[in-house]
């Protein structure tokens, strides 16, 4: 992924510095919690495209490192609750927090990034930055009572599903483009095609999650395969499979889904009723169709590095194993 | 404690209904959560200080309601994280969110009334109160997070103890005061000395809390005597007490901070040793010193009907039995 970063490798750089200062705490244990998921690995996708859009819409200044910063704070806390509302024992090839520290620490280690979030915020005084960022925790979190009221329901619908990974995952990738947008201070209608260029890539990237999910094995995904089967999360595979497979098909799916473990036997009977009925070929051409559609919002942008490299981040994402 | 709402009374009237505004959400399973948790027979302590210091304080707008709900709400997503943090079973003598509906909802939807409470935030425009208000939250998971790292710790001191309180409940307390004072647009001063009011009560309302956990029952406290023991939480009646205490005492005080299941005989055991070595009437002496100096720095105001609410307020932490 060396290409899209080329152009702001310094500012990731002071990113990561920047990431230590501003999580400053009296608290060792807060700093051993943070370091350890912070610098596990993350592919900083996030801060990538609050970087790339800035430059895109023209701005000059420093403010992007520390909403970069901020924006990754609260994907980290989404992470931490995540694991803990999933029960999830690993994440990117290591234990997770809960699993090492028990949940304590994972649920108040990620609402002090939370808070230390709006609380970088409220320093930056940018009221606009506030607002757009405050509207898409608020609808991270909907997102995310969504998916838990979904589990183990095989009538989830496309729409459900949708809604679910627009809320807990495209919206938080809009919001790193519109702080470009907000900073470069652009027209209304190029801050809009930024925000849709996010929100595309987002599903996108979510739905490249869920066909690894089904598709790639531990090296690769730095986390047991199945793992959404496990969770009992019905994801678009499953959903267009089920749409054709028959009732007992649907039924034993059921009963895999509400079991509290499932077998590596389990897991390839509901792969092999995915490969039956083409689910992954069609989350497939879905998230073609998606970043199709993201990379014309970027039709109105003049060419220069930061377009052809936030291009080339969309070709990424369907692309990518891991 | 009617004596001192009868000023706000109109207020907290509007404050309940203006509280099922601002949760607005589609999803009816965060209004189920949230009505569960907020209709729940709470105190409204922090909502009051908001409206008694802004009335102290001159203010004549409509701000303080939607200040007070966020407070609240702020309050609401710390116990609903607390009661999984804990594993408490019963809050307020209902049953917790997370007995009823399992740790995701709590966590999820305690991210939602934090999130909410943002962007209701940025919608107010007070830079201010923000910065106030998220340093504040900030301060609250450090000292949750100190509280988790000196569990079943009997060497905590009383230094430690005052830490752990001041973040975890004095500061919101103090904020609630501050915002109160930044509406009225009054001197530093007297928004310096509200603040001490509000940080000098929270702490008197936590001792008055930690007292009441060894000396009330059931129907009093809403919950079983003895939370803190059952959650190995060293507070200032035990720290006092295993000063004076002998070698033995404090191995067997240690073995059932640390057991799972803590019997009767276990607390009632624990709670001699409080008796004969003062723990109580020591942290009763501490509240009333407490009290007696949050009470002063209300000096600086002159006389009014919000200034006696306040006072009174200050006294019925002393006395309350719930």
């Amino acid at each position: 992924m060396t290409d899209f970063i080329k152009p702001i490798e310094k500012d990731l750089k002071k990113l990561e510095l920047s990431i230590d200062k501003l999580i400053a705490t009296r608290i060792d244990f807060i700093k051993k919690i943070v370091n350890y998921i912070i610098k596990s690995g993350g592919k900083r996708v996030r801060p990538i495209l609050v970087m790339l859009c800035s430059k895109l819409c023209g701005y000059k200044g420093k403010k992007h490192i520390p909403f970069a910063a901020i924006v990754e704070f609260i994907h980290t806390a989404t992470l931490l609750h995540d694991d803990v509302v999933d029960n999830a024992k690993t994440r990117r090839g290591s234990s997770t927090v809960n699993t090492v520290w028990g949940n304590e620490p994972s649920v108040l280690v990620g609402d002090f990034l939370y808070s230390r979030s709006f609380e970088l915020m409220s320093y930056e005084g940018n009221q606009e930055i506030l607002k757009t960022i405050s509207q898409a925790t608020t609808a991270l979190s909907e997102g995310e009572i969504l998916e838990i009221i979904k589990t183990a329901d095989i009538t989830t619908t496309e729409k459900d599903y949708f809604e679910i990974i627009g809320n807990k995952t495209a919206v938080l990738f809009s919001v790193a483009c519109e702080i470009g947008a907000i900073l470069g201070n652009v027209t209304n209608k190029e801050r809009s095609a930024l925000k849709n260029f996010g929100y595309k890539l987002g599903i996108a990237f979510q739905l490249r999650d869920d066909i690894l999910d089904y598709t790639s094995y531990d090296e690769l995904l730095g986390k047991h395969v199945g793992t959404d089967l496990k969770e009992g999360k019905v994801t678009l595979p499953l959903i267009y499979a089920l749409k054709s497979a028959g009732e007992k098909e649907k039924l034993s799916t059921v009963k895999i889904l509400k079991k509290h473990t499932v077998s590596q036997r389990d897991f390839e009977r509901v792969r092999k009723l995915i490969e039956k009925y083409n689910g992954i070929s069609y989350t497939s051409t879905a998230t073609e169709k998606y970043l199709g559609s993201a990379k014309k919002e970027l039709s109105r942008f003049p060419d220069s590095q930061y377009k052809d490299a936030l291009l080339s981040l969309a070709d990424y994402m369907l692309k990518r194993e891991k």
